[in-house]
């Protein structure tokens, strides 16, 4: 195939660079790997590229060019795998009985997410019995359990697991230097025949085997890739790539998951997971950079629930993927339940949610500066994105505070029954300043004081 | 100026998108705005990026090349603007009295931040007067009071900043057409108009103005440069494009700030600050991704505090930064008070922060599940990019649970003194397992009380 001048002008070429064009979905695309012979280009290579989204990194030239419209691609569901049970389970004052975990793990199931990851049964024979009762107790959706690269970790998740009807076995190794050398005192030979074996041991058991490179996030990129492949041709179908020390940006994070996309021969024949850890506040980000990129499961857990600062909050990334329907995603999860389920997680695990936690934290939902609270009284879109319903929390909140302004305390009185004109909204307007100066939150009942001396009448 | 094939070659050439070339640090590039004309290349605009990244949206041809070694540019300083005492304190709850607030100032001024946001003048009376106590307090950080784009506002705000060494007004308007037409029912050009007139009010007053264009997040880009650009030229020093409902995935703020850097003919004479909101988990990567695009100043809260999910955490700014030197980018927060400051703001605001916040949540630091213990206990960086003491944490934390394995257990027994054999230990575990299943988190007392019954001695 040739290439013509005009195609070479309406896109771009390029050498030895990340590119990401953030198409208008107008057109499918098509990239080449070309080479030039005086001033014919010659294909040596293509992939057609359906996303709306794309990453190339490479060493030859590479060409784009758009081969048609665009066609949004049959994948485009993102698989959310929730680690509540495991990851978040793990931290300091969250161990929950039996009981809980199956408690929970109904609700997850409800919830509509696709994988409960529900414990690591080798490490106590209380997480072995809730892999099995939880495997027991919910119908469809997959049920999975970590292990590490080891015969008898893998042999007791496999065990535990009889039971599910969609059974998963989680197993891998550490591929970072630091993790090989650190923790194992080995070598990148040998850590991927264990990685490879272990993946062989986990395919006797189940049919699901997702394998995790632990720490990929500081991985080198080309050992990465020879890794993953070898586990993929040895039977893992979905492959983990883990940021453990939450370290990433999420332009890094989504070039990791895009070389893995361009460089990994047999990638197609499994789906790529992205696993990050907030430490620095990005596992959000990364996480969505990964799908963007190419990845179509997102490890995640209720309130961000995790190991250190957390991993990925379950609720952010669904939000995320229904707001922003452009990138042509979507999740099976019900966006109501999601505040309900954060409440069950945060009693039964006995962790607070912060106020200014995002989706579901008390405040997320509440105005109280002025400019704020006129805008939202006119037109709750101009400060809110999300409505409350939508995701189960309570209906938005107007709190009264010296920073409110004279529309917010109006429509107050209104709601109490008072319909005030401008000029005594104004004089009452004085009073409850100097209320709010002293008091944190203005109450109904000081505003009733406050309507009754100016109204002579008492109101219910 | 004409363009080799070569050169041509070397980069790549693009219309109508959005490319990023994350480059090797190796050249400094040019990016060229091309007119062809048969078989040669004119330049009409160039642009030289110093930085180790860049952004370029256009609607022209756009043409990259490199130019020469990489040079850091001088204003790589990202300025930290501490809005904790205004946007933080204006959630439900957090309303501080002035000697309170005169304290945290203080404080933040110790840290490090280059401007604090004392208060909102105009909307209440202790409000005014904390900015004017906090004016006296300071010594040489910025001090800020918020106004609407409204005179009265405005002469509130300059007299409250009166004894100020730096005081700086911030005002503006919202520019969105959800705020022109819901919130001030008028139009863009009006909405223009008001804009440039506030800003020229305010530079009666001080020499540091800052604009901030509400809900720029969701303004149509082309007239946001435009306001920008006029702003710009009636007086403002910092411009302040705030993603207010918090709605922006990271590439999309980041394509913002440089359709302004590329757009706004007299943007070099004011600095592009960021002002994130977190309801969808990203005000954090969004900042970044705003810094990267060409902004230098970022708008941030202790603890991330803020109106509904809050706003960027400082915290998680300023350690991304720091962690991430490849960027190129310094702040000057000292960043062991971290962690003090987090406790006192959390204290004084009676605002919990969640165990699993980043940085500064009491568990950012605990290693609980066995692998983790493992590789920790072997080299603190397997699972560790910041080591707690850098950032005011008490020590990094092995907990003990029924997640742990034989090495922290060994290890815990170490340290109360016993030195146990590998059988021993084994022994000891499946003990301990038992106690774990039924505890949330083993205690030294039930160690010691294992150990005595193995060792027949007890020991202090």
């Amino acid at each position: 195939m040739h290439i013509d001048s005009q195609m070479l002008a309406a896109f771009g070429e390029c050498r030895n660079k990340v590119i990401y064009v953030f198409e208008n979905q107008l057109f499918r695309l098509q990239i080449c790997f070309i080479k030039k012979r005086r001033n014919t280009h010659t294909l040596s290579k293509k992939y057609a590229v359906e996303d709306a989204t794309f990453t190339v990194r490479t060493n030859t030239n590479v060409f784009i060019y758009p081969i048609g419209p665009i066609k949004i691609m049959s994948n485009n569901k993102i698989h959310i795998f929730d680690t509540t049970l495991r990851d978040g389970e793990q931290v300091p004052g969250c161990k929950l009985n039996t009981s809980e975990k199956v408690a929970i793990a109904l609700q997850l199931e409800a919830l509509g997410v696709d994988i409960i990851e529900a414990g690591f049964p080798i490490s106590s024979p209380g997480d072995f019995q809730s892999v099995q009762e939880i495997s027991l107790a919910v119908k469809d959706v997959s049920v999975c359990g970590l292990s590490r690269a080891v015969q008898k970790d893998i042999e007791t998740a496999a065990e535990a697991l009889k039971h599910a009807r969609r059974p998963r076995i989680h197993t891998g190794i550490g591929t970072s230097d630091y993790h090989i050398k650190a923790k194992f005192n080995s070598t990148r030979e040998d850590i991927l025949q264990r990685a490879i074996q272990c993946v062989k041991w986990a395919r006797n058991y189940t049919d699901e085997v997702e394998f995790y490179a632990e720490d990929a996030g500081r991985t080198d990129n080309e050992y990465l890739a020879q890794v993953i492949e070898a586990v993929i041709a040895a039977g893992a179908t979905v492959v983990n790539i883990p940021d453990t020390t939450g370290y990433c940006l999420p332009y890094q994070y989504g070039d990791k998951i895009a070389y893995l996309v361009n460089n990994v021969p047999n990638i197609d024949k499994a789906i790529i997971s992205c696993h990050c850890h907030n430490d620095l506040g990005l596992a959000t980000a990364n996480s969505i950079a990964g799908v963007i990129a190419g990845a179509r499961q997102i490890e995640c857990t209720i309130n961000g629930l995790g190991e250190r600062a957390g991993n990925t909050s379950l609720e952010e990334v669904v939000m995320i993927i229904r707001q922003h329907g452009h990138l042509g995603f979507h999740t099976d999860v019900k966006a109501p339940m999601l505040n309900p389920i954060s409440r069950l997680v945060s009693d039964t695990m006995r962790m607070p949610v912060q106020p200014n936690k995002a989706i579901v934290g008390s405040n997320a939902f509440s105005h109280s500066s002025g400019i704020h609270q006129d805008g939202f009284l006119k037109d709750a879109q101009t400060y809110e994105i999300i409505a409350p319903d939508e995701v189960g929390a309570d209906t938005s909140k107007i709190i009264l505070t010296a920073r409110s302004g004279r529309s917010a305390l109006a429509y107050r009185f209104r709601k109490l029954g008072y319909d005030f004109n401008r000029d005594e909204v104004d004089k009452l307007y004085e009073q409850f300043l100097q209320i709010a100066d002293e008091k944190k939150e203005v109450q109904d009942e000081d505003l009733k004081a406050l309507a009754v001396a100016m109204a002579g009448v008492e109101m219910n």
